[in-house]
């Protein structure tokens, strides 16, 4: 099955809201093993909406619609697709009860057009709405299934997974599975990386094996075909174990998780605690850090030491180490983690000093940035970075490099 | 000049990305007053990409492309083009150099196909990419223009900003003009906004005027077309003014701007310095502060207190408020925003304590937030909210909040 999403409303062509519903469609359809091969977004006109209907015939048998399925002048996915298969629309009276339930369990007025909702293709599956008032539906009109789902995502999204879901797989002849595994990289460029796995990229076929970059990180995403998950795993397994025994020093975790998620977890599993001290990402460490639910039992908190005033009397750096170094040191990075992590009684202490921009601060170029860390009965010490960047991305950077050398240094 | 933006990436269609591409290049041509009528997305595949080229290429006549121009075997976008288009792709001296500039500036190792970067459509303007290593391009052919940009939005967007944007607007043979302003509230809903404008909105046509909403903020965009900028901008500023006249207590700023910014903005004015102290939110108001350049005119730095222990030891909260009123109280929020403004010797101290949630603590439900003022010379406050989002969403709003009231008081 080969499948098409198109997107309704002028809202996104004009920029004013983000096309998610494709991205959660596309992830669910790479699940169930169905190829998407485009996403189109067309506004709420029925000329071009036509026309992007007869190019997503000409190139896939499920074309899924999201959006337009509203009350008002509009929202006219249901009638244009109406008029270009010859379907009727019929009132469905299941929809319009609940339509009618809605209304009077929210006690709002109930509008002629509300009743425009009920409306749907004649044949149909209708998918229940139980977030909102238009239901969705599906039909397969010469060998090609079209699917109807609402626009907001909260209401879209909980129908595709109640209802969507089983009503495609039932469609599905084929009994191959399909699986993938998402390895995470850092520290390694992406095209050193494809470098070192060229060999496996010029003979993938089935795992096929999909790089991409972004924010510093490279991925590597491994999809197997087969008739069953375990077979499927198996492959990935092979195609995994020689990636790791080539790049594996950059390796830090695969699928959902960030390096972020990874500290939280090797800091967890050891029972240690981390306190942190930052100048140039401004508290970004911690916030992230706090972003994931327990990380209370790791992390005592921190110190967002700005100004020199700050390093000095909060975080107790020496005149001495600001005057000799600077605060944009190695020297710096490593008293600011250990006085942190004295200060808040933990057990290991994390440090960000440097210049993040837009100018250069103590005769430092942009991008130079010091990353300390103070574990007890260990030496202390201070990696240094000369990134080139942006300002938010050499902040984000140097948080992914701290997360980076502290995993690094607990499993060693 | 009618637009499509063709997005190219395979990430995309298996939903591991967004398409925010499409939205912030969608923004801009709304405001230059090109429609976008069609968002295409395509996997990295060279005979479906063409297809797309094709169709695209029959509907309209400014093809904008997204992503592709990679160093790796699956960034085929240029070499696609080029062989549709029958041009050669020629290497760039000065994108040549500025790839080697920024490997050698990094030290990282430069590969062969890094090379592959630096090659453009024969004949086409090239657009430098300042913030990584694919250069973009624009060329026109047989009436239809053509311009790729890269992927990576930190890439993307400054290159268009700087180079795409006026590159466009030369062809543009138009001169009516279209120009709009965003005008920014907090602290009301979308629908009760709607109804204290709702006989503007009825009646609005030239401009026209756009709601909408996201993460706790209303906007309202108003969007004038006539011949020239100034008479565009005198409509505009009417019904502003109209619209201010009437729900102005929740309007902070226009266009670009954020509450963070407005903050940093109202502080810098004042000559006045601030001090944060965080809990729940872990740093990320420091964090948002720290993320505009020049903040460390006015922020001094803070303390993140993420357990009992670092309020008590290092931002000195009395353990009889902590036993009394609990570190969830409004008691709590102002000690911790009068001791982090006087620890760190600054005008304003500002805290944030709550139950961010999964899980309910010291008996308050999930989403009770106590934001703490401390300013100098005045009467210490704090404010509660109680808020039902998420744990993500809970940390988002907690800390506009604090903005919005801070920015409240200084105005006032």
């Amino acid at each position: 099955m080969d499948a098409e999403i198109i997107a309704v409303g002028s809202e996104l062509l004009l920029g004013q809201i983000v096309n998610t519903n494709a991205k959660f469609l596309s992830q669910q359809f790479a699940e169930m093993g169905v190829n998407v091969f485009y996403h189109t977004v067309v506004g709420d006109n029925e000329s071009r909406l036509t026309l992007a209907l007869e190019t997503a015939e000409s190139r896939a048998n499920l074309i899924v619609f999201t959006g337009g399925l509203g009350p008002t002048k509009d929202d006219l996915t249901k009638e244009t697709i109406s008029s270009h298969l010859g379907r009727k629309l019929v009132s469905d009276e299941e929809a319009l009860d609940s339509i009618k339930a809605y209304f009077s369990k929210t006690g709002a007025e109930m509008t002629e057009n509300n009743k425009k909702q009920a409306l749907i293709l004649e044949g149909s599956e209708v998918l229940p709405n139980d977030h909102g008032m238009a239901p969705g539906m599906v039909t397969t009109i010469k060998g090609i299934t079209y699917m109807l789902l609402p626009g907001p995502p909260k209401e879209m999204e909980p129908m595709f997974l109640s209802y969507g879901f089983d009503s495609i797989m039932k469609k599905l002849e084929t009994h191959e599975r399909i699986e993938s595994k998402v390895l995470r990289f850092f520290g390694i460029g992406e095209s050193l990386l494809e470098t070192k796995i060229e060999d496996l990229l010029e003979k993938q076929a089935n795992p096929t094996i999909a790089p991409l970059a972004g924010d510093g990180e490279v991925t590597l995403r491994i999809t197997a075909k087969d008739s069953s998950r375990e077979k499927c795993e198996a492959m990935i397994a092979e195609v995994e174990t020689e990636i790791i025994s080539r790049v594996g020093e950059y390796y830090y975790g695969s699928n959902e998780t960030s390096l972020i998620k990874e500290l939280v977890k090797e800091l967890t599993v050891r029972n240690l605690t981390i306190a942190g001290a930052e100048s140039l990402t401004g508290g970004m460490f911690q916030e992230q850090l706090t972003s994931i639910p327990g990380a209370g039992k790791i992390f005592k908190g921190g110190i967002v030491s700005y100004t020199n005033d700050t390093k000095a009397n909060l975080l107790k750096i020496s005149d001495k180490t600001i005057d000799e170094y600077g605060v944009v040191s190695g020297q710096c990075a490593i008293e600011m983690a250990e006085n942190v992590r004295d200060l808040l009684d933990a057990d290991v202490g994390i440090s960000f000093t440097g210049v993040a921009g837009p100018d250069e601060q103590e005769g430092m170029p942009v991008g130079t940035v010091f990353i300390g860390m103070a574990f007890r009965n260990q030496e202390s010490k201070a990696e240094r970075l000369n990134l080139s960047g942006s300002r938010a991305q050499n902040r984000i950077r140097s948080v992914k490099y701290g997360c980076h050398y502290l995993l690094r240094q607990l499993i060693e």
